[in-house]
């Protein structure tokens, strides 16, 4: 995959760096490569549900920002990228003590970028097992004002 | 649909005060019905994306726990309610004051429960605009120590 | 919502006419609204699996079907639709004398239009009974040549 | 992946043979291995949609037929295949002589069973393009009598 901007990693790091949702929690961006990108979630206590493990909704907020950003990384600096949909699937409890989401387009479109990425929990002994399975729809905004990730 | 459990508001409102990923959104169970709930999430510059609007996995958040705590409203005192999956298409930008998920029960099973549901935007001028649609699988797991949302 | 289209409904019914797979499985456009399409698909034992239920690749067949032409209902005459994705929970076994399968638009967009849908089993006896749930993304297809339904 | 049943490939055929869809659309289960199943349908005019293509819906039925199979193959021999639900992306129009799906257990739950699968169309010259993208979620069912699959 050639990525049309050779800049892509910077403006895909510039903005990731924007999404406030991602310090919160905090996320940081651990690769941006032509097509791919990895986030990094520490495990806190404070994003946990009821059980003691990170909440469903926060492992897809990494999960779906790590696709984002994979099909931003093949777009033309004027584009913005839209998710359209995601479905994920929680493959286990999300325990361990840190979080690793990977997406990556699996379909370069015009208009349209079909993603598919996993997020991995890394335990204290150095285990992982992925702990959920996201198939994610982008789309290529290039006409319209800044739009919802 | 008559729940199992004639305590099941206390008891959804018990396991939601211990999800602290609700706590560190701002989030708040407003409605606890025999198959229904909702859950509010007042806007804060926290919770955004690169582009302003709530984060889609935020949304996402709010969705999948109204729609769990749906499902677990009709079951058994002793079953723990397990998010086995979700696809959630996003419809509009999350702008607004404030983000009200509803989620329903569409058909209790006995293990699986499917639940659909929605994330509505509401603006400072009472305009309302829905902002994503969420379909979910619920699991009902009596047999097993607590597990995963 | 309102087609730019006023001949909507002759034209959604010449392109399920092309259908050939719909003549296969010896379903029947039954009713066209704007933004509103049902199909109707009789049970017969070549439509079946392993149990004897109608398979439910086939039914997903008449809910894309009804959820993409309640899209092209709303589309200027000469876009084309095109199925991105679409996802379907299977309710109940789809067991009945006939399958009824509703496609109505939820949000009717400039270049993607979201769908959802259901099908419905009628049993002899007159009861009813819902089979699957479909939540869909259609693309407005506008300058190219013709592409996947 | 161990299988239960060391006899799950003569299990996994005898319930293909058993779907009269498969016959209906002409596709053949090609390979069976433990936690993975590939079935081909070779192109004809019958499975068209209204541009030529084959119909989506119809391009599901192998994913979900292979992934349902996949599933079964590592269940115990008293246990049947339920689809749960499917989620499927259309990457591009399904044009070719023949499309093999193939479906892979990535999560064999004792209850649950999620699967990943793509369904590849073969061009006459010898070309492969993806056409589809599924992620599936079977259940084991062992305690009632056969259900839809």
């Amino acid at each position: 995959m050639i990525p049309p901007d050779q800049d892509f990693a910077a403006r895909v790091r510039s903005s990731f760096d924007r999404q406030q949702a991602m310090e919160l929690l905090g996320a940081q961006m651990t690769e941006v490569q032509a097509g791919m990108t990895e986030i990094v979630l520490p495990f806190r206590e404070a994003l946990t549900q009821q059980h003691g493990f990170v909440h469903a909704g926060i492992i897809t907020a990494i999960a779906d920002s790590a696709c984002g950003y994979a099909a931003l990384s093949l777009m033309p600096p004027d584009a913005v990228v839209l998710t359209i949909e995601f479905k994920v699937n929680l493959l286990n409890p999300a325990a361990g003590e840190r979080f690793v989401a990977r997406g990556r387009v699996v379909k370069p479109g015009r208009t349209i970028m079909v993603c598919t990425g996993e997020v991995v929990a890394e335990r204290e002994d150095g285990a992982q097992q992925t702990v959920a399975l996201i198939q994610a729809t982008m789309m290529v905004v290039r006409d319209r004002p800044a739009v919802s990730d």
